[in-house]
């Protein structure tokens, strides 16, 4: 079980999009580009996450991708969101109405064990993930990087931001 | 992102397998036709199992399979890492260390907030997934099942152990 790489990308995408200054955006190929990325899939990727609403395309001289909604509101689980979909990586196809040994009184009104079982973890996993916001992450990389590795920062954004 | 259809298989199956009498097994083509399952597909999943110690493969009358250990002993992470590896499935790629904004004296010795927050996110799933055995699952059938179909799993069963 894999997660799609869009995962990784994007979250650090984004990481990136809550460290700008308010109001502007950048184009996927500077996303791309921040992290070496093939500029394609980072291009399909960014357009998943508009289409979820986690990010807005702006046009013009500013234009790009920006957050859709302060740092704060956005979570690690929204992006999974966007990229994997909603459905739980365990699917239930409910064998257990199927084979020799059902007989007609079964209730199979509610989940089996198995089913709730898993249910539950991916309930602990999705919560932990929406407990993390992009802030969270934009502050603890910003915290973490040297002086040198901001001002570089500073020098790649303004030839980006025309 | 995905789970195999052999975590729900198998867990059913392994369900089953600790509801029999002590000592005996059954075949994986016994516990397909129990939820009416490809029997290829159930041979490969159970052989899995097998591998990774959960199960274990008996020669003789009372062949087949049967679990390697006290069902009290084997979790639905036992059954999860089986099929599917024990790989997380937020694979971090390290892109933080690739990029034009890259300095010489990045320290990248400690995973990054995004890494970290998969991981622990991962974890609580895992530990959830850890803390349900099969003999958790295994009471909590019985406990749901009619009698009507116990008295057909018992009919069932006679037929297949010989």
């Amino acid at each position: 079980m894999k997660m799609s790489e869009g995962v990784e990308w994007t979250a650090h995408a984004c990481a990136l999009l809550a460290a700008l200054p308010p109001g502007l955006g950048l184009p996927a190929n500077a996303l791309a580009e921040f992290h070496s990325l093939a500029p394609a899939y980072m291009a399909k990727h960014m357009q998943a996450l508009a289409r979820a609403g986690v990010v807005e395309s702006l046009r013009g001289a500013a234009g790009g991708y920006r957050l859709a909604r302060p740092s704060a509101d956005i979570s690690l689980w929204d992006i999974v969101e966007a990229i994997e979909g909603e459905e739980p990586a365990f699917r239930c196809s409910e064998i257990r109405q199927q084979g020799p040994c059902v007989t007609p009184n079964s209730d199979f009104r509610r989940p089996c064990e198995i089913h709730a079982a898993f249910g539950k973890a991916e309930m602990a996993w999705r919560t932990h993930l929406k407990s993390v916001s992009l802030a969270d992450v934009a502050t603890e990389v910003a915290r973490k990087s040297s002086p040198q590795k901001r001002a570089a920062i500073t020098v790649w954004l303004q030839e980006k931001i025309r």
